[in-house]
C-alpha cells in the first residue's frame, strides 16, 4: 500500500480523499493556491504545499509545481480528484516518468477516451451500443449533409473538443443544417482552438444514466450499478440519484454488462464511469467515459456500502477486485450546493460565509470544505457542498432531503439550497419522470425565497 | 397515522424525533424551558410552547404544563424521548386519560419494569436467565446474610430505587457485609427516600450487552440485535458499538430469543431494550429493561438500516411489525460528546460554544442540538452531541471515528472529544476486550491535550 499520497486538487474532493487516506493509515499531502490557504483540505492534510497563485493555470494545472511538491514531500502516489489534471494524459505520463503512481487512468486510456470521437470508435469496436451518426470527424459540409440524411433528423452537431454545451447544436430539419454547422464550428474554434465536429442522432426524451465501474490491473472489471444524472442545467449536473427511477432489473443487467465490456475491452484500470443516454424505449447509447472519480460518486458509496475512493486506491496499489458486481440496497440522492443565486439565473455568488449550520442526523451525509467564516474565492467552480441523503425508498430519501435542506443554513452568500428545496416538491421530479430537458422549463417559485 | 406529535423532551433527542416526524409528514410541537429557547429543537419544530423555567421539575417534568401544551396545540400523541417523563407510569396514564397517545409503554408495563426487583421477578417468571440473588426485597440484615450465603460471594447489594451507582455496594467477604448493608441503605434513603435493597451475584469480567426489541399491539416482538455498552464511567455509558466484539452467532440467537421471550411475556408495545450482563463464559443475565428509546439507538439504526424512531411511531399508531429479526450488516460506533473536562475528572463545562465545526463525509453521522454561539445551560445533562461512524468492519469504523474526532472542533467549552480520541487508540479497546471495569484503570494521557 502507498505510504503517502499527494492530492492534486482542492475543495470538497481533496478533503474527501484526505479522509479516506486517514482512515487507511496513509499520509497525505495537500497542495493549494494562495486563494485556498484557509481551506479545510489544507488544515486536515498531514502536510500542505503552496503551488502558486489563485489562477488554476498557475497552480492546480501547473504540472511542474505539483510534481515538485510530490518530490519534496516524498509522496509515492498522486490522486488527481476530478477536473483539473484528472484526465490529462500528459500529467499521467509525467507521473509515471517520475515513478509516482497516478491514481487514475494510464496516458493511453485517457487519450483513447478523452477525445469523444475516438472514444466512440473504440466503444463501437468493443460492441457497446453507440448513438448513430458520423464515423468520427465530419470532413466538410457536404459530408455533414450526407451523414445527417443517413442518421435521420433530428440530429446533434457536436465539437470533438467540446464541453459544457459549447460547440453543440440541435438540428431539426435539413434547412437549418448549414447555419448550425457554421456557428457551432465558430464557437468551438473560439472556445477550444479546434473546430472539428461530429454528428449524433438526437435522442428524444433522453435520460443521462451512467454506470460506475472499477477495473483492476489484471484487466478484470465490475460494475457498481447506475446513477441517474438527468437533472442538468446547460449540461451541468445539479442533482443525482441511484437507483434511477427509470431503471429495471433487465436494463441494469444490459447496461452493466455493456459497461463491463467497454472497460475490459480497453483493460481499464481504476474507477471510471460510462455515461449513457437512454431513450424512452429504454434503448441506451454510449455517450462518453470519464476516466476518473466523479462528483456524484457518494450516492454509489451509500447504496453499495463501499467507499469508492478506497476502492480506487486499492486497485491503484495492485489489489485485484473480487469480480462481483454491486447493486443498490438503498436509495440515495445528492444535491450539489453551489454558491449561486437560483433567483438570478444561477449567477455565481462568491464571498464570505458569515454563518453555516450543517444538517445532520439519520441518513444525512455532507461533504464540504467550507465553514463559518470561510471566504469562497471567485477563481474556481462554485460548488461548496454536496448534500446526500440515503433511505430505504426513493420517497423516504426525498423526504429526508427536504428536511436536511430546511436545516441547512448558509448565510453571507447565495446558494442553490432554495432551488433544490423546490425541486424536491416538483411533481415531475417526485414522479421520477424527468429527462435531461427538465430544467429548460423550470422556473423558480418565489415562495421558497426566505427573503421575500 | 398521527397528525401532530408533541415532543416532551429537549436537546438532541427532541431534534432527532422532530427530524423523523418531518420525514413522515407529521407535524411537530416542541416544548422548552426558558433556558432552552435558543435550542435547535425549538427552531426546527413546526410549533413551540414554553412550559416553564430552567429547573426540570418546573418544566420538562411538570406533567400539567406538558398536557396543557398538547391540548392547546391539538397534538394527538406525545413522544417522551429518554429520561424526564419517558418511564413515568403516571404520565403515561394521564396521557391516556386525555386521549393523547403516549409513544412508549403502558402505565402497567412501566410499573412492572421500572422497579428493578419487580422486573426481575417478572423476567424469572418469563423464563429469562436472571442473576442469582435475593427474591425481591431483602427483609433485614439476617435475611441479607442468608441470601449472600446462598448466592455465594462476591455479591452486589443494590437499592431497588437506585440509579447512577447510588445505593450500590460490592461485597467480597462475609465480614464486609454488615457495613455495606448499612451504608448502602443510608445512601439510598438520602437519594431516593427509599432504602429497600436487593442482592445479586457479582459478575466477574462483566460486559454490558443489551438487546433492542420492538413489540407491536398484537403482542408480537422482534429483536434488532445487540449493543455493547461496556465502556462506562460510574455506570454512565460513554461509547457503544454494534455488533459487540464479544458476540457470537450462537450467543446472539440465545440472547435475542430471551429478549423476545421477555417482551412477549409482558406483551410489550413499542421500542424497548433488555439489558444483560454477560460473563466471561458467555453466560448472560437479565439486568433491567428500559421501556423507552435509548441514547445509543442510532448505532442500531445504522447497522440494520432502519429508523428506530420511525418504527416506534409506527407501532404506536397500531401498525404491526413484520415479525422478522434484524441483524447487523455493518459495524457502528457511537461516542457521546459531553461538555465535560476529561482532564479534570469529567467535570461539567457548561457555557458558550464560541466555534463549532462538525465532522462529515462517508459513514459519519452527527446528532446534535448545538451550534456555534449556542450557550449550554448548566441545568441539564452535559451531552452535547452523539458522533456515530459506520463501516464494513470494526477496524474501519474505529479508523473513521478517529478521523471524525480529529475534525470535530468545539471551542469555548471543554468536551470529551480528547477522551474518545484516546480511547480509540487504547490497546484493550482496539482488541475489543473491555469490560464494564475498563474505565476504573483508565488515565487520560496529556499527549491528546491540544492546549499543552
Amino acid at each position: 500500500m502507498f505510504n503517502k499520497i499527494l492530492i492534486a486538487n482542492r475543495g470538497e474532493i481533496a478533503l474527501r480523499i484526505i479522509r479516506t487516506c486517514k482512515e487507511m493509515g496513509i499520509n497525505t499531502v495537500a497542495v493549494y493556491s494562495t486563494a485556498d490557504k484557509e481551506s479545510l483540505h489544507v488544515r486536515f492534510a498531514d502536510e500542505a504545499v503552496c503551488i502558486g497563485p489563485a489562477a488554476s493555470s498557475e497552480s492546480y494545472l501547473k504540472i511542474p509545481n505539483i510534481i515538485s511538491a510530490a518530490e519534496i514531500t516524498n509522496a509515492d502516489a498522486i490522486h488527481p480528484g476530478y477536473g483539473f489534471l484528472s484526465e490529462n494524459a500528459n500529467f499521467s505520463k509525467i507521473c509515471a516518468e517520475h515513478d509516482i503512481k497516478f491514481i487514475g487512468a494510464s496516458p493511453e486510456m485517457i487519450s483513447k477516451m478523452g477525445d469523444k470521437a475516438t472514444a466512440k470508435a473504440t466503444m463501437k469496436a468493443a460492441g457497446v451500443p453507440c448513438i448513430p451518426g458520423s464515423d468520427g470527424i465530419i470532413k466538410d459540409f457536404k459530408d455533414c449533409q450526407k451523414v445527417a440524411k443517413k442518421t435521420g433528423y433530428p440530429v446533434m452537431l457536436k465539437a470533438t473538443a467540446g464541453g459544457g454545451g459549447k460547440g453543440m447544436r440541435a438540428v431539426w430539419t435539413e434547412e437549418d443544417l448549414e447555419k448550425a454547422w457554421e456557428s457551432a464550428r465558430q464557437e468551438s474554434k473560439a472556445a477550444f482552438g479546434n473546430d472539428d465536429m461530429y454528428m449524433e442522432k438526437l435522442i428524444e426524451e433522453p435520460r443521462h444514466i451512467e454506470i460506475q465501474i472499477v477495473g483492476d490491473q489484471t484487466g478484470k472489471a465490475c460494475h457498481l450499478s447506475e446513477r441517474d444524472c438527468s437533472v442538468q442545467r446547460r449540461h451541468q449536473k445539479l442533482t443525482e440519484e441511484t437507483p434511477s427511477p427509470f431503471m429495471t432489473k433487465a436494463l441494469r443487467e444490459k447496461m452493466g454488462n455493456a459497461a463491463i465490456k467497454a472497460a475490459e475491452y480497453i483493460k481499464y484500470e481504476g474507477a471510471g464511469t460510462i455515461e449513457f443516454l437512454v431513450d424512452k424505449h429504454k434503448n441506451f447509447y454510449f455517450m462518453e467515459m470519464n476516466t476518473r472519480i466523479q462528483v456524484e460518486h457518494p450516492i454509489t458509496d451509500e447504496v453499495v456500502e463501499h467507499d469508492l475512493i478506497k476502492e480506487q486506491i486499492k486497485v491503484a496499489a495492485g489489489i485485484p477486485i473480487s469480480g462481483k458486481n454491486y447493486f443498490p440496497r438503498l436509495h440515495s440522492i445528492e444535491c450539489r450546493i453551489n454558491a449561486e443565486d437560483p433567483y438570478n439565473n444561477f449567477r455565481p455568488s462568491p464571498g464570505k460565509i458569515t454563518n453555516l449550520h450543517a444538517p445532520g442526523g439519520h441518513g444525512v451525509r455532507l461533504d464540504t470544505h467550507v465553514y463559518s467564516g470561510y471566504i469562497i474565492p471567485p477563481n474556481y467552480d462554485s460548488m461548496v457542498a454536496k448534500l446526500i441523503t440515503t433511505a430505504q425508498t426513493r420517497e423516504e430519501a426525498i423526504n429526508k432531503m427536504k428536511r436536511a435542506l430546511d436545516e441547512f443554513i448558509v448565510e453571507g452568500v447565495k446558494t442553490t439550497i432554495p432551488f433544490h428545496r423546490q425541486l424536491m416538491d416538483h411533481p415531475e421530479y417526485l414522479a421520477g419522470k424527468y429527462t435531461t430537458k427538465f430544467m429548460e422549463d423550470f422556473v423558480m417559485s418565489k415562495e421558497y425565497d426566505d427573503e421575500e
